[in-house]
């Protein structure tokens, strides 16, 4: 009757990390003496909204489901794209979600996701300060994209460097195999954030320079400077690989497209990405043998290459929100900060939420070349202890042993 | 002086194995009595032609060297793609290969690759006899596309096989997160062949019913029937997720490409695959939230996710091959033979390459459902097997630890 339960949800864009930091959160209040239930609400805030919530206490029991649920990719509870509006404007989802609260005993509320979730949790706490609510609202961070601000970095981006480094050394091998000249363009996710892109230059090693360049969304991309760097790096080097953001555009701000770049070309209109487009360019410029790879939703989902480190601080951090909002902390989002980079250290903290909910951390133009097309050791030095690790994923018919997800399924 | 040697060259397009088959021939050629020192030509048939060799029992001494090769991706020895005129039409090369074969002291040679490289070693085989050669000229197979005749399966597939059904799967939690309609193409490679597309049925469990449905090249594409199915399977279950064959086609044989897809809708051309294609299709006549994925090159490098069963099978083959060479076998390509499915059981073998150059093994037709759209259980349950066993892939500093490949760095 005088319960004291927890409820925890996910919104946003998968990452091989995000259910470790939902396991965290579980996991902090099964040993919490302050916290009995712990709810999760399925797509996100959505899930109060609808009444769709899961009795994580009950499901995760068992130990052995809460370390499958860690490495699980993507979302348990499903997501959400939903922008609450201001309670100014219209009070009727927060009078509808604090009513919920209450019908649960919920005392403690923690949302685990990026830039657009961290605005939902500033959002409720606002309201919840108005309303002199005494549910703690807690932020747990995640995005592969890196740009949270008020911490060194952020859950699901470590995994995602791994891949993206293990995948440009195996498209290194892959392409290096013909003695002939060739470019290859890879694009990498990151709309306005060049973390992950960066992220490509840990793949160098004793026999591997690739990639050659590296084009980030925080430089303007200038197209002549581009077909020179190629140009020059071709005359000593047959295969010359490229990464390349996705978000790379113009001094004007406009995105590089294969519209454009088509339409030098055909005289006509292409929807593509910057991958497809540098590939035109070098077709149009340089003529020797090009293709692109657009590294797929895998960069964000793909659990059987996970960072240990990634994963093991991600479920230090959902397990630290539960421990603030027991200790009476509220409106905030639990922080990493670096002690140390030799050995690599962190301790975990929080910082208020309204220095981060719709604030973005930039890759620091310090950390790229003067050239604009590469980056600099202390960018490396940085990404360097976060792919560190390899997660014991169970394997089960020659396939990776993933948390039965079938709740999800149901057709609304 | 009275030396005994073999050369050993690899060709056509990467696959994560043919590394493994390059150390079994390695390895054979270490514990034959008949055969002293292994050599490598780099580039193919052109090492040879220009003279560009690696003494490999050398470079191998040390077995951990033979291991850390046997997982590592795409070709150590480089590759070509390069079609040897008939000798009837221009004996040249054939008289300058079989010079440095007397040169170097070879009595085998061993071309690991697909169909193209076997046509090679048909037409080097043919030679062969014509002059009396007792070089005796061996094929072992490679390819992801599991297209090569007379052999149960090849190397290279099963560890392909298990890279796109662990995607497929993971794609799967990927789309599972929002509770709306959305259709998801997924194109993976084969252009005649659907094996590669066929083993994303692998992804199915428990909890997983994707992909709703499987194209391959061996039936005729029918837009409006791929419309309705996914309308069909859109009314109860909300992320449709298709499987596509890069090469589909229609029943005149035309490629389904986006420029066709593009062109009804915006009235002009685009170039792009059979997933783009898909996504037109269903954007213009359905409407759902639909994206398409190209499974990029790494379903053919990506090591870190290699099949065991495919890596053992593709060593044993490369040993084999030095067995029957020794045994006095020529003209042959090294095959595997089923034995049993339960327990899975394999048998080494050989057929006459004549049988096998430039002739390709599609997915029957009674393996294919009656609707065209899926593949039936006889598939799934020839597929599993094949992907089974994972690796010990070394890491070191977080990522895949492979050989040093930058012999093939020098720019020609």
């Amino acid at each position: 009757m005088n319960q004291s339960n927890c409820i925890v949800a996910q919104s946003g864009g998968p990452t091989v990390a995000i259910n470790a930091s939902l396991a965290g959160v579980i996991a902090g209040v099964k040993s919490s003496e302050k916290y009995d239930i712990c709810y999760g609400a399925v797509n996100g805030i959505l899930g109060i909204l609808n009444e769709n919530y899961l009795n994580l206490s009950d499901i995760f029991a068992d130990d052995a489901n809460l370390e499958k649920l860690k490495t699980t990719p993507a979302m348990y509870l499903g997501s959400c794209r939903h922008k609450l509006p201001d309670y100014k404007d219209d009070d009727s989802p927060y009078v509808y979600i604090f009513h919920q609260f209450d019908k649960l005993s919920i005392k403690a509320f923690f949302y685990i996701g990026g830039n657009d979730s961290m605005d939902t949790v500033l959002k409720l706490s606002d309201y919840a300060k108005k309303i002199n609510s005494d549910v703690k609202i807690i932020g747990i961070p995640k995005t592969i994209d890196n740009d949270l601000c008020m911490t060194d970095h952020t859950p699901g981006f470590g995994s995602a460097a791994k891949y993206i480094a293990s995948s440009m050394l195996e498209i290194a091998h892959d392409t290096f195999i013909y003695a002939v000249k060739s470019v290859t363009i890879v694009e990498i996710m990151g709309r306005d954030a060049g973390w992950l892109t960066a992220a490509s230059a840990l793949a160098r090693n004793e026999y591997n320079t690739a990639p050659q360049f590296i084009y980030l969304p925080e430089v303007n991309f200038d197209k002549d400077k581009f077909v020179a760097d190629i140009k020059e790096a071709l005359a000593h080097t047959n295969n010359v690989i490229v990464a390349v953001s996705e978000g790379i555009h113009d001094a004007d701000g406009s995105y590089i497209t294969s519209s454009k770049a088509a339409c030098d070309q055909f005289g006509h209109q292409q929807l593509s990405g910057a991958g497809k487009a540098l590939e035109f360019i070098v077709k149009e410029n340089i003529g020797v043998k090009v293709r692109s790879v657009e590294v797929n939703v895998l960069q964000r989902c793909a659990s059987h290459l996970a960072s240990l480190t990634d994963i093991e601080e991600s479920f230090a951090q959902g397990k630290k929100g539960v421990t603030i909002a027991a200790e009476g902390v509220t409106a905030s989002m639990v922080c990493l900060k670096r002690i140390s980079n030799k050995p690599y250290q962190v301790e975990y903290t929080y910082s208020a939420i309204k220095d981060i909910a719709n604030e973005a951390k930039s890759v620091p133009r310090e950390w790229i070349n003067d050239a604009g097309n590469d980056v600099k050791p202390e960018l490396i030095e940085y990404l360097k202890p976060l792919i560190q690790g390899e997660t014991a994923v169970a394997y089960k018919n020659g396939l990776p042993d993933y948390m039965d997800v079938s709740h999800l399924h149901k057709c609304n």
